[in-house]
């Protein structure tokens, strides 16, 4: 018997997020492997046994969804929003470079879903409607200095930034150090969108300014999108007003 | 009575990829506007209408599909992939913005899809494991100097790039350039993957490095990512390679 290991991505969190694809390869599930609060998304069926880890334990994780599979189980691992950014297909590729041969030869399948960033964005408009980039604010997997850096070029040759991890109880200074060093490059009216538990019960989208955006609230469960030079803002009566790139780009120099 | 608009991302083209969300706006649609060939991939609902127009003719359609959704009707613009990747939401923020105030008060959302490039990353393992930015080589609207700008400061500061819309009839040396320009700043032998028409009949994902690249056969259909220098590609006895960009770098100079 041959087992099988799929790497689902649950999107925002509400069903309606989740596609055929993905609602698929977890009903054919034996095993499901995930953080915690992403097990819980995924509705119970008998006869799944379920096994959730802490967060930060990406690597283990990894390594145990593939020993079970590699004994002949179709196991699952979920994340939330999609599985290639910022979550759990990165590190199942790291252990299966890293571990026995055997692991090479299994089944392995990854489900796309909905990442943070474009369910932000689709609740406010169109703020990645031109060139961007997506870059987690997390240093415990990088140097702080590397990040500082790629904000620099992305702020610079004029990409909307989309920040994932923008805050953690063990991460109090980056946010704001890292709207500070934003400052620099981009004009202090520049709209900055606050996203957080896009598609769950307790959603709310906001948007600011790059002047008042360190006063926002940031928390793990957000995603913070900063517009360009070029990004606008479409008040309407009555209505959460549109945020928004146009697709057409003049400037060369910053 | 009040029309709407929703503006739905049909993701990489399959069945299997649509979320319910998108499924049920494109059920509750009164007329439903798009590019002819995404339209073709919406299954046909009695007592729909279908407004299709050609590549390039975005202004024009958003235009159209809000005067519609102005007399009161219940409107769908389609995208394939999500609608706020180079794709019809900010087209219609734009005529929003340009347009009549009544157009400001329409009930106007915004619904998700998978886009390319995450469907095409799941093909292959995690290309997009680590910070990246999504970039169109299309110069229709903007400066090939800003694109060059774009390609130096991604590639200089360690993104993943994925490149949209690398080849049309109307561009065909923006590619090969683009790939000489990266050659600048990164190894030859840093992995590239085409992924050519996802989720359709004819899929095809293939591996290549920077040096290969420009060989490749690339299209409108076709989505590319250049990796970065800490970007793996594991062999896989029997099986296809996997690619990934590990969630640890080290390295803050390029």
């Amino acid at each position: 018997m041959s087992g099988r290991l799929a790497v689902i991505g649950l999107g925002p969190g509400d069903a309606r997020y989740l596609t055929p694809e993905a609602d698929a390869a977890l009903s054919g599930a034996q095993a499901l492997y995930g953080y915690g609060p992403y097990l819980d998304r995924v509705a119970a069926r008998a006869g799944q046994s379920r096994h959730p880890s802490d967060n930060r334990e990406e690597g283990a994780r990894a390594a145990a969804a593939l020993r079970h599979a590699a004994q002949g189980a179709n196991v699952a691992v979920v994340s939330g929003g999609d599985p290639g950014v910022f979550a759990m297909a990165a590190a199942i590729c790291e252990e299966i470079e890293a571990g026995p041969e055997a692991w090479r030869t299994l089944d392995v399948i990854f489900v796309p879903g909905i990442t943070a960033m474009l369910a932000v964005a689709a609740r406010i408009g169109a703020p990645l409607g031109h060139d961007f980039c997506a870059l987690s604010l997390s240093d415990n997997l990088k140097p702080w200095e590397l990040v500082e850096r790629r904000l620099d070029a992305a702020a610079g040759a004029g990409f909307v930034i989309a920040l994932y991890n923008p805050v953690s109880r063990a991460r109090p200074w980056q946010f704001g150090n890292a709207i500070e060093r934003l400052r620099q490059h981009l004009p202090q009216a520049t709209p900055v969108v606050f996203g957080r538990a896009v598609g769950r019960p307790d959603e709310r989208v906001t948007v600011t300014t790059l002047a008042q955006a360190d006063a926002a609230p940031a928390d793990m469960a957000t995603l913070v999108i900063v517009g360009t030079r070029e990004t606008r803002v479409i008040a309407r009566p009555g209505r959460a007003p549109l945020v928004y790139t146009p697709r057409t780009a003049v400037e060369v120099s910053a």
